[in-house]
């Protein structure tokens, strides 16, 4: 009776048997059996979005929020000018991080049900010319939202600003190429669509920006900088690294090259959201964003309107039967959301349909 | 052949088979069965200090570096002077990440071969009354010093500062007891003497102190104030936790309770720590450290002065047997490290002097 709940959230991720194995072994950290997994998670990080010619990737210690704040701190000089385009929960936590770490910050609100638009932040930037970097969240995981990464990377290349991206959610997911764009840092973590398990962020850093990064970060644990240095200089991680976590995601990622990569890994969510959205709009349940807006990361659906409903109910209920719902994240509205992303596949997503069904019976729904 | 090595390192150490397994399981970091495993950890933490009245525990994502930020950014107010008592490598990152996030921080340098001087730490703060709090490690790890830290308390406690102690690698193995000593915050983490994996560290904060520590951090990530706060009001991490990690740091602090708690595992580091001592003094390798400030931790040995040894290849033949040595840390004088604690006992200990008596003899030392 006592098996595993299917994690439909935003992260942590259901995780292969395979990935969940490789913990099963206590590495040394200054050890070059464990430096050798570290240069090859590197590595194969790099390989992901074809970066080697001009990024470099350090990971970090903490979750993702670290990361972002560490990206921030050693990437945005002193003196820099943060515009967060802010259409969701992230993009809020980003102008507070970037805020308390004592940047100037200035926040372009939208909409949390629509994507950035490109006219207002090319607005923004030419009426504001002591911005020096744009703040873009790739997939807001908030609503679930999409923001055109390549258009907006390709305003501030033309406006000569720089981008830092929060990638957290859709890095290994969406396509992401440095071939085709240009970024400062983009972030990520390894508790998200690489299935690995969480507890380690990782930035890549664009190498022309490199050295004006030193001395940067207002924090010793997140710079980006004196991790980079230290650990070309060592092949070691400055502090203790989470070793477990780590040797999870180079098993992760082993297993993403074999699934065939990004794209792949795409197909295959997609297929996951295409059985969700269909499965649970035969039930009358709807999206909470337009169809052309969605991600097949996390899906935000419209609460019932019943009376009857209640999340709490409805959570625990579908809990029994075997599958972890996520809450909504919006401040004015009712939803509740559903992952597409890790370890599972149709024949989850067609489980969990039936669950949400059945509950929603039992719920009078 | 492909056995684990024994780590005989500061941490990462050598953990059970038990603790590992633990992290075979995904949890939702939203679901009250994980917040459960938080709580429970976060009770049996204040349990081990018998500090259920005075004082709360924070725990934090990242290395224990993280930790240490963390607790200094919070505890210390933004117009406080801290005096770092010196004596080895991790005082010196302590003052390090004090003075890179702007607060005023003064170094009373001692000997890395002693423990602190009391009289000295008196006579500084006597004379310089812009002081406010005092950073100490408790087991400097970088020699193995164990510094006074009941006498330093109650120094603190008469003289009216405040005290912030890095506990990181004594937590669990010498006594720390709430109802003898008065700090305002104490850090250690999950893969230290606890014996779990590492990638979490943890808070100990004064009740009293709490309400002055809002708003003080510099860093969103790294505040323990908003992480307590969010925890006690939700159950929950404010961002993502490493879920494995918790996991299994739960179950480490239940074998630690089984085998006795602090009393227990100091006895049995004490225990490896002397047949280390007399094993290796047989071989004619001496500690580094007077017998009285040497804790059964990790021990320094100098380094054989014949011209045949050379660490790398001292460490590589040993790992060759099975065991991973820790390399030195201090700046004058050549040494290396072994460690007494994780989950290893008398047979490990004799098993690694074997090996190194071998090791000694194919050097032709
Ligand atoms: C877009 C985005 N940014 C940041 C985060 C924060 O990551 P963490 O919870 O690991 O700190 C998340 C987490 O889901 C996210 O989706
Ligand atoms: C006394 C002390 N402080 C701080 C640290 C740093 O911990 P971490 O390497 O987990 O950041 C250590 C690590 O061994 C330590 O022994």
């Amino acid at each position: 009776m006592d098996r595993d709940n299917i994690l439909l959230t935003p992260g942590p991720l259901t995780t292969t048997l395979r990935t969940k194995l490789a913990m099963l072994k206590d590495w040394g950290s200054w050890d070059t059996d464990f430096n050798a997994i570290t240069a090859k998670v590197r590595q194969q990080l790099l390989d992901i979005i074809d970066g080697h010619d001009d990024y470099v990737v350090v990971p970090l210690q903490g979750s993702g929020t670290f990361s972002v704040e560490a990206a921030i701190a050693t990437v945005l000089p002193r003196a820099g000018h943060l515009l967060v385009l802010d259409n969701g929960a992230y993009c809020k936590r980003m102008a507070k991080l970037a805020t308390m770490m004592g940047r100037r910050t200035t926040v372009l609100s939208s909409p949390e049900n629509e994507s950035i638009n490109l006219t207002r932040v090319e607005q923004a930037i030419i009426e504001n010319p002591s911005i020096t970097h744009i703040g873009l969240i790739h997939c807001e995981t908030g609503a679930g939202v999409v923001n055109p990464l390549l258009a907006i990377s390709e305003l501030c290349k033309r406006l000569g600003v720089g981008l830092i991206v929060d990638a957290m959610s859709s890095f290994g997911a969406l396509p992401i190429n440095a071939k085709d764009l240009t970024f400062d840092a983009l972030v990520s973590a390894s508790g998200k669509c690489l299935e690995g398990v969480p507890g380690m962020g990782f930035v890549f850093i664009r190498k022309a920006i490199l050295d004006t990064c030193e001395g940067n970060s207002h924090s010793l644990a997140l710079d980006l900088f004196d991790q980079y240095a230290y650990m070309e200089r060592t092949g070691q991680w400055r502090f203790t690294p989470p070793t477990h976590v780590v040797a999870a995601l180079a098993e992760a990622i082993q297993q993403f090259i074999e699934e065939g990569g990004q794209s792949a890994r795409l197909a295959r969510y997609t297929e996951n959201s295409k059985i969700l959205l269909e499965g649970l709009g035969e039930l009358g349940l709807k999206p909470f964003l337009k169809d052309e807006d969605i991600a097949p990361i996390i899906i935000t659906f419209l609460a019932p309107s019943s009376a009857n409903y209640d999340f709490k109910t409805f959570y625990n209920t579908v809990k029994a039967e075997g599958f972890l719902l996520y809450p909504g994240k919006l401040t004015d509205i009712e939803t509740f959301r559903v992952g597409c992303i890790g370890a599972i596949g149709a024949k989850e997503m067609h489980q969990v349909v039936s669950a949400m069904a059945l509950c929603l019976k039992q719920m009078n729904i």
